[in-house]
């Protein structure tokens, strides 16, 4: 993509609404655009970067074994009025009359209407287990939406829904989820830290979030330093039960934190209390809505079972920030590769300069024919602003070409994350990117 | 995708409520289900399809030089005060206050939320030509949703908004979204009906509706049956005025409709009085939104210039009951290759038998490592059913395999569209769908 082009609406001061760094890049790089409180619209280049995110869930979610569905944002009242949580929401649900005076809501989260999918279609347990996820907007009127996409009032939320026979099998529904959210934060750069958590407005037994460990996060944790060593490869599902401490570490949220449990079971070096950023939470309710709604299969005797359930969640569009939070210097952005809303940026110093755009050039049209992610920066700029908007944005590589270098018959290549700088010929260089 | 671990709810019966052949069958294929009047979950097979029609929209809007964003769903009602459309557009506007008791709306369009966008960050010509689009979900409180996902609520759009330095300019901006649109529809296997439309509460002089012939359709359209033959490759956008009739051939809603010039220029045998399913349509309304917003450049005399829009929209959600409306027969649906939710239906006719599975499996090991979308029906059913079934959800091919044929050793391949059958080797087989 050709930067003239483009849009990328940088800004050179810091917003004065935004009190966290993520929320600062995010609109510093022309990321997102506030449209009412704790509600953006994503410009071109954080829309990249938010479907890298979302696509990276939608394969662990696949390779999870769960179904992708999409259910609408606006659900009837009657649901809620059935799993009686109608009333108990509060006002952060958001709720609407429509033309007729039926009562609706705009869904902060889907339990009551997967439910209801699920009752009409699913007779017998022999189509279990199943587990549907969708990735679909979310609205929860939050008193003070804050902190940019990290707490809106209208955000993209991966939701999933595990329907089982029995209370083990639920369980393991549940470990296979905990072990594919590992794997998804995983593959953004991150290092999540699984913690037992409260259970909240989902109800049920069994919870844990997992977070991004960050000065400004909303959470408080408290864990073993160890905990980062869990390897969910090593993670068998089917043998684990509600009991079962996954991490075989202790790391909880404050309001599930016990703090003679913590001292007796973590030596005082690894002992941790850190904020953090949740970014998904998970949760085993057993009949807590199958129950009441009706959502009951037909089991090997012929007998009446209301169905096991579990509902686990990934704010996706919450993620974009977190990924920020935990990759940035004073210069900008430093995105991981996997989430990257382009791989390179190519910047030709010198605008003017036929040479350096006919060496440029080439070499665009080469990334774009090797398919590597390229913006090109073509804009008649200064090299100081041309290196400024490139390490805010933070793309992981940066090829330069300048006047000097073609002197020499060389570009620069810059990781934007090491900041290491290196000349090499144009050849070279399309090597190192994989574009030969 | 193995159909015993799928959500496949298939339907024995025709739907009381489906008044039209692409609901009926959605209905029946498992695609879609009902949430509230007008609003519908999508099934794992139904979204599969949507995602098709959105990918070809998206390569279509990416490749005319549109650049991609995404407005959330939930708007301020000041933008369209400022617009003077929140009091014009009455009912089919859902109307929402939040908790601060701000007054909020779900958006049924965005020229004003777009306007906002762009009048805080372009500000010189030097920026023009721009071309925004979004693929977002909109909600238009109809009186009588109906017809599934064709007139529904709550209903998946994509929308693009040009920005131009003047009329010459965005008139051709214009007809370039014309020649994407002919591309877009035509990939999905429709024959495009462009007609001469009222630009309706959008506003402005020059409009075109795009439509699929269906008898089922809402709208009344007059053409020129020539009008088939019109070639989106041989229109040059920038030779394009707002007189020039692009097609060359007479096409009109029954608005736009003049008989009198319909019987001169058209000969008695091309003229066709038919009804249509709009898909798409297109809008230039100059400055009637950059006027009283202040979506105003500096011109290359420094003097200050309302930018010249248009706007343009594909039903995406729509388009694929159109395409359903538009391919299929007595027994189901009939998928275009380039939409269809699988490439293809592997049936194993006798799912207890040793050979089958073996032989079943294998393929589909070969298929899937091919990179062949396969639905694999490895269920305990009926051959009658499982030919029911596949020819009901409409694949391109099915490939069946049965103990006839194993004791032959072949199977036997089936287009859904010909009805064409033949019998051949698993590897001529995989060879003809380009597997190997």
């Amino acid at each position: 993509m050709r930067l003239s082009a483009y849009f990328l609406p940088l800004l050179r001061e810091n917003p004065s609404e935004a009190q966290i760094v993520s929320h600062r890049l995010m609109l510093r790089a022309g990321m997102i655009r506030q449209s009412s409180a704790g509600i953006y619209s994503w410009l071109p280049l954080g829309l990249r970067a938010l479907k890298q995110v979302e696509q990276i869930v939608r394969e662990e979610q696949d390779a999870s074994g769960a179904l992708e569905v999409l259910m609408p944002t606006i659900q009837p009242a009657e649901l809620w009025q059935e799993s009686g949580r109608y009333d108990d929401y509060g006002k952060e649900m958001l709720r609407i009359t429509d033309r007729h005076e039926r009562a609706m809501l705009y869904g902060p989260t889907n339990e009551e209407q997967i439910t209801d999918i699920f009752r009409h279609s699913i007779k017998s347990y022999r189509d279990l287990p199943k587990n549907f996820y969708h990735i679909q907007w979310k609205f929860r009127d939050e008193v003070r939406p804050r902190f940019g996409v990290m707490r809106g009032r209208e955000f993209l939320m991966k939701d999933a829904y595990s329907f089982d026979i029995d209370k083990r099998s639920a369980v393991t529904a549940y470990f296979k989820m905990f072990v594919a959210y590992m794997k998804t934060f995983k593959r953004m750069g991150l290092k999540p830290i699984p913690v037992r958590a409260e259970t909240g407005p989902i109800g049920g037994d069994l919870s844990h979030e997992f977070h991004v460990q960050a000065d400004t996060g909303e959470s408080e944790l408290y864990f073993d330093s160890d905990v980062v060593l869990l390897d969910e490869n090593r993670i068998d599902p089917a043998s684990l039960t509600v009991q079962d401490d996954i991490a075989g570490w202790y790391a909880a949220t404050d309001e599930k934190h016990d703090p003679a449990e913590f001292e007796t079971r973590v030596p005082e070096a690894r002992r941790r209390h850190a904020r953090g950023i949740e970014v998904g939470q998970i949760f085993y309710f057993g009949t807590k809505y199958s129950k009441p709604m009706g959502a009951v299969v037909v089991g090997p005797g012929d007998e009446p079972i209301p169905v096991e359930m579990g509902s686990y969640g990934i704010g996706v569009s919450r993620l974009v920030g977190a990924i920020i939070e935990a990759g940035h210097d004073d210069a900008g952005i430093i995105w991981p590769e996997s989430v990257a809303p382009f791989r390179l940026g190519l910047v030709n110093l010198r605008a003017g300069d036929a040479r350096c755009i006919a060496a440029a050039d080439e070499l665009y049209a080469k990334l774009c024919a090797a398919g590597i992610e390229t913006l090109y920066d073509d804009r008649d700029e200064s090299p100081g602003a041309k290196f400024a908007a490139m390490d805010l944005i933070g793309l992981p590589y940066q090829l330069v070409v300048g006047p000097r270098g073609i002197d020499k018959g060389v570009v620069e290549l810059k990781e934007r994350g090491t900041g290491k700088r290196q000349e090499l010929s144009p050849e070279a260089a399309l090597n190192r990117l994989g574009a030969k």
